[in-house]
């Protein structure tokens, strides 16, 4: 199977590589959301951020958070914005964490905007159902 | 300093709450994404993810993992939605851990849709600024 982000990986593809250690690897987007939007990946071909190692969760996301210092003395940003989408609106099936310079005023406020209301017993239906996953999570 | 979410850490403002361990919380958002919409929080009062200790960024995102994973099974979503706003758009000087479910055609598709091409030099200019950056965050 062909992954773009594997081609940048592997060099076969090239890329504005940013930084790169034993176990990952951040290179600019190339339709960013603003200039210096980087997305780092594991080296591993690993599809969602639920496929992530025990051994791999800290460095990448160790990372993650370096580079979302840097962004702000290095670009004069703001601020940071740091996602990961899971197979909706995800475009490469291999794990990328977004780390995307912001400025207050620079439109991406949007983004979370389109919140709802909880009905009456919805909210603690909710709860319950996650509560009871997770505590089955960490049973197994 | 008043903040919301040491509030709920200190059980003086109620939340449902759905997870937590020595190091962290995780609630439900009362004004959710959408339902099942998950925050996750350090214990300890910091304001951005830059300001997460190594002891602390390892835990703290491997629950995130653990929330993302049970959040497909529990509520029967097709994917998540990991994020985290520093500063610009951050709602609470506490950093939170978004983790939201995500299905296709939820209508959140829009999120990732400003984007922007780099003009020609732009895009190594911009790669050879976060380099030195970030080898110098490496240095010292």
């Amino acid at each position: 199977m062909k992954c773009a982000f594997c081609d940048i990986i592997q060099g076969a593809v090239s890329a504005e590589i940013v930084f790169e250690d034993d176990a990952t690897i951040a290179f600019l987007d190339n339709r960013p959301l603003f200039p210096g939007h980087v997305l780092l990946v594991p080296r591993e071909h690993l599809e969602t951020m639920a496929d992530l190692s025990d051994n791999l969760v800290g460095p990448l996301f160790a990372n993650a958070r370096r580079i979302a210092r840097v962004l702000e003395s290095a670009l004069g940003a703001e601020g940071s914005f740091v996602a990961v989408n899971n197979r909706v609106s995800q475009s490469v099936p291999h794990i990328h964490v977004h780390i995307v310079p912001r400025r207050k005023g620079d439109g991406l406020k949007g983004f979370f905007w389109p919140r709802h209301r909880y009905l009456a017993e919805e909210m603690a239906r909710v709860a319950e159902q996650l509560r009871a996953a997770l505590r089955e999570s960490i049973a197994k």
